[in-house]
């Protein structure tokens, strides 16, 4: 079926993103509408050769539609997206992270717990970017071997702060590059050739909400509540693609070409694995492609059922805006 | 007492860096001087405002000294340490990796095990900078509690690679600016804006050199060949400054206070841990000081006995040039 679509915050780096993934993959539309803040409100997006204007996103404004892609910032999220659900019959997407811990909402990766849509899902949302890209890994080897604890370290990339923090990257290594100093574009330290372990507030017992949101989030999505998972995330001065260094236990024995096999099998995961040659995932080659690139791959030497691999993934297509997409796609195909 | 001292390989980055520590530091000197490459040779450093030569190494050239703080490439190193050692009576201080796991060769850091210097040792290898800043804050916790397992991911900067690969770094970075393509200046893939988990040539089970290094030397230097480290090294487009994130399993039970009690208690090592108030170590803050930096610090959230930890060094002071001098200071110590 076709369907008549909204994009909500159209004009942010995710929302361009879902215009130019629906154009891409053919979406089947009836209708679209952009919505955005009152000062993109006024202007026009290109869509499939036609030139769509920017509705300012209120309630007043805001009209039904079958889906609502939302890629609104948190707290603008909380504000509207329960009037939108209590004022319109369509399912909302919601890429804030603001009510994905709720029990009644799914919390999805198509590819994983797509299950989880069945039923009258009114408000279904897409999840954090490190979180997507590590279950896509996880996944396949959770059915086959179990797994006891995921240790991770993430390389996040600048554009999943959006793009005001993009253009300060650029900006501070600019100034970095000629001599001058550099004051913080964006962050509370300089991001340019800068590392900081700071993404989202802090809990009293020092972990960010970066870090719980990987936790809680994989745990939602693999359906294991026990599962232990434990992170450190670092913004990096990288563009667009965050890279995960991620430690497995699994829960039985293993071999590295099983490994290898499960995940080359597993549909949106691409295995580059050679370093001998080169051949591992980055950021620069990751960029603007749908697939999650898996590599270094290596049993732990002194632990049988570890395994050590590194995961990259475009934090803005499957990390964020193909995630969504490919949800709307899957509740068409439901119906 | 005071010293007759030479500096090989003195016109790179980590024999520049000597030469500025050992100025900064007032080293005792009866006199100085300084090797480099035939194309360096015929130049002259400045050294406490004096003029000094920079002389071809070569072995007819090479006359004595009471120590060599040399700091040449790897295979320089196997040329010709060997032979400075049969042809001279003076101590190595050697920063290279060619001999540090050689059994009869101490691999120091000083305020961990100087005592590894006692008796007639004409050469001293200084260990890879990634381990140095671990095993500053591994020792005191080890001595502690026991550490059963180490983690660790690691972010190393780009100066790791010397003053070409720093130069590469900016030229990529500046065209990426500009919107030009990039190719690679120094590794087999850009580094500007980019991740590469590449450092050091691969082993047949998939591990790096450098992740190798850091497991074998950090066994040696804390005199625990049974200690389980696996590690993942990344490099990360960054000038100055290693980044690790570290997981340690602790063999008895411990309090965070007490190990940032501990930790503040370390010499060489500084706790910077006040995340919320964007307190935590990063490279830019690091360059230049001789500190280890350690924050970010926190308890497993399933794991009593598991320890995150942040780490980040001036890879090229306590990394390399410093602990080299360090290890000078000590052997005109014990005389």
């Amino acid at each position: 079926m076709r369907s008549d679509l909204a994009v909500l915050g159209a004009t942010g780096l995710v929302g361009r993103e879902i215009v130019s993934l629906l154009e891409e993959r053919d979406f089947p539309l009836d209708d679209i509408s952009f919505y955005a803040s009152s000062s993109s409100a006024g202007n026009a997006m290109q869509f499939q050769g036609q030139v769509v204007e920017i509705e300012e996103l209120n309630m007043k404004n805001i009209s039904d539609h079958d889906i609502f892609l939302s890629s609104l910032p948190g707290e603008v999220s909380s504000e509207y997206l329960p009037r939108i659900r209590d004022k319109c019959s369509g399912v909302i997407i919601d890429n804030s992270s603001a009510f994905r811990m709720e029990p009644e909402i799914p919390l999805v990766v198509p590819e994983i717990n797509s299950g989880d849509l069945e039923g009258d899902k009114r408000h279904i949302a897409n999840p954090n970017c490190s979180t997507i890209q590590m279950v896509m890994v996880l996944k396949p080897l959770l059915d086959e071997f179990g797994i006891e604890r995921v240790i991770a370290s993430t390389y996040q990339s600048v554009s999943g702060s959006g793009a005001e923090a993009l253009e300060a990257l650029e900006d501070e290594s600019r100034r970095a590059l000629q001599g001058k100093e550099v004051e913080p574009g964006y962050y509370r330290h300089p991001i340019a050739f800068n590392l900081l372990p700071d993404i989202d507030y802090f809990h009293d017992d020092g972990f960010s909400q970066e870090e719980i949101k990987m936790r809680q989030e994989t745990r939602k999505i693999l359906h294991r509540d026990d599962l232990s998972v434990n992170c450190t995330c670092v913004r990096v001065p990288v563009k667009f693609g965050h890279a995960e260094s991620v430690y497995l236990e699994l829960s039985s024995s293993f071999s590295l070409s099983e490994v290898n096999e499960l995940l080359e099998r597993m549909p949106g995961v691409a295995v580059e694995d050679d370093p001998a040659e080169g051949v591992y995932p980055t950021p620069l080659t990751a960029e603007d492609s749908d697939k999650v690139f898996v590599g270094r791959m290596r049993r732990d030497r002194d632990n049988e059922q570890g395994l050590h691999l590194y995961i990259v993934a475009d934090n803005i297509r499957k990390g964020a805006a193909l995630n969504a997409v490919q949800i709307a796609e899957e509740l068409l195909n439901e119906e």
